[in-house]
């Protein structure tokens, strides 16, 4: 397990959307340039959808246009044409794309069926190849459905070659609620990998029951080898308030660092990092990590 | 891994002897009674030892008279013969004994070194033979020491060896400030089933550093089958305040239960008496799951 492990930083776009309180364009930019500080390398750092509908994502183009001038992977969620054709304009290089396993998720949180999500991300895949774009795809509730419980693994397993078919160059596997455990992580990701590349699939686990780190290290025993996770742990989970969001990054590093993986981000700025956003929100980041080494960093103060 | 594995729950003793506001004997009792309510059999109910050190174990003695009348499997903490003789008193059938991997630790826990520990000690175990009582021994600091840092690997083997062969039943590996990572995880394992059976060592790993379940996961892997762990993750951690305490009982279960292998835990139920004990301390329990649980409680209620 010694090869290398790629961090996908989604705390500024997943993590922040998630939270109730919107932060400013200025202090997302200063936050992902903690994070770059850091050492994390690729970061998700917005979306391009509807304001009214996610006010927390208000000027992600103001803040790609603020980050990427700085050495470092951007990516930014696309819903639809008018979406790519917003982010194109701000610069992108990375898109990523979104479907649901289940039926129920996707009526509720796009209001269309899977279908007709990939059939309306379709052209904004054709264009982003045709405009030298990559493109991300997310599969989300891939071990289950806050609205339909329990997921087929081949209804992920669709989704996930129909995006590796259409030409994303990299498929992450959303437990949106974290509700995985490890056994399942594994079969999910066996299943997978018989479509899509064991090395471009990304485990995405958000850690509402604890899991996501023992569902990470069995995943990484399998051979995955990207993670996508949000700097202290950003997020919460909107369909249990007061549950836990994505597993954090600080979390996921540590657990790296100990199996000898080296990751190159420096914790302690991490986790100033971290704090820094937690306190604009009103709160101490979730991240277990996080608060061991601010208990450790008041101590030393 | 479908076979059976036992839960130590600690809650009463480890988590409650960490928190900073005791509570009441009639409260630990109702507390206990609630574990067992909720399915778990095996708990370690208090400590015997000086009320003005650990005013949170005072009356440890009524809590063991106050509940042995219920089937379980009740154990208390014994420092020395006279909480030995204490614990005899009060009926106590399964006692614990504990020393550290390391001196660092040892001198500022128990103001001595670990061998002149287990001089101490050897007689409790002696009588406790001569009395029918079974001995639990606990290793303390087995993945690292926050005086000494780093704890060698044959330090614990040593130790675990010298608990085994003075007759304790069972050996508990102490992750005492949960700094412990998978990989170390699995090969301490390995290294002390040269000595003790896998079947006899438990794990007993603090979620410090958010790595107890996936240290679990990877000690389940290596054949390890009794996991210490605490109602709601109560417990703290004295060396981090604001950090996380033992790995929460909750947390546990839902990662038992998604391997397939079944624990009787009604995690409803054992929520509920989590948020009570927390109630009285004055705060959530840290425990995910039981965060996950409650939201949805609160939405159904």
């Amino acid at each position: 397990m010694s090869d290398q492990v790629r961090i996908v930083e989604v705390g500024p776009r997943d993590g922040l959307q998630n939270e109730n309180t919107p932060i400013s364009v200025e202090a997302r930019v200063g936050f992902i340039e903690s994070l770059l500080g850091a050492g994390l390398t690729t970061i998700e750092v917005g979306a391009f959808v509807s304001p009214k509908a996610i006010p927390q994502m208000q000027g992600s183009a103001e803040v790609l246009r603020g980050v990427q001038h700085l050495a470092g992977e951007f990516h930014v969620l696309v819903p639809n044409e008018k979406g790519y054709e917003a982010a194109r304009a701000a610069g992108a290089k990375v898109i990523a794309v979104f479907a649901s396993a289940s039926e129920g998720f996707s009526r509720a949180n796009i209001n269309c069926s899977v279908a007709d999500s990939i059939e309306r991300f379709k052209p904004v895949i054709e264009r982003a190849q045709a405009d030298g774009i990559k493109v991300r795809g997310y599969v989300s509730c891939v071990l289950g459905c806050p609205y339909d419980g329990a997921v087929d693994p081949q209804a992920v397993v669709d989704v996930a070659t129909t995006l590796w078919d259409l030409g994303c160059t990299e498929v992450s596997l959303g437990d949106t609620i974290g509700v995985g455990t490890p056994k399942k992580v594994r079969e999910l990701l066996r299943a997978c990998a018989e479509a899509v590349p064991m090395q471009s699939l990304a485990m995405h686990f958000h850690d509402t029951y604890g899991q996501a780190l023992a569902n990470l290290y069995a995943g990484l025993e399998e051979g995955a080898r990207v993670i996508d996770s949000a700097a202290g742990g950003l997020g919460g989970c909107p369909y249990a308030p007061g549950a836990t969001g994505n597993v954090a990054t600080e979390d996921v590093v540590y657990l790296l660092e100990g199996l000898g993986v080296a990751t190159g981000v420096d914790l302690d700025k991490l986790v100033t990092a971290s704090n820094a956003v937690g306190a604009l929100l009103g709160r101490a980041p979730p991240s277990r990590v996080a608060a061991a080494i601010s208990a450790k960093q008041r101590r030393t103060s």
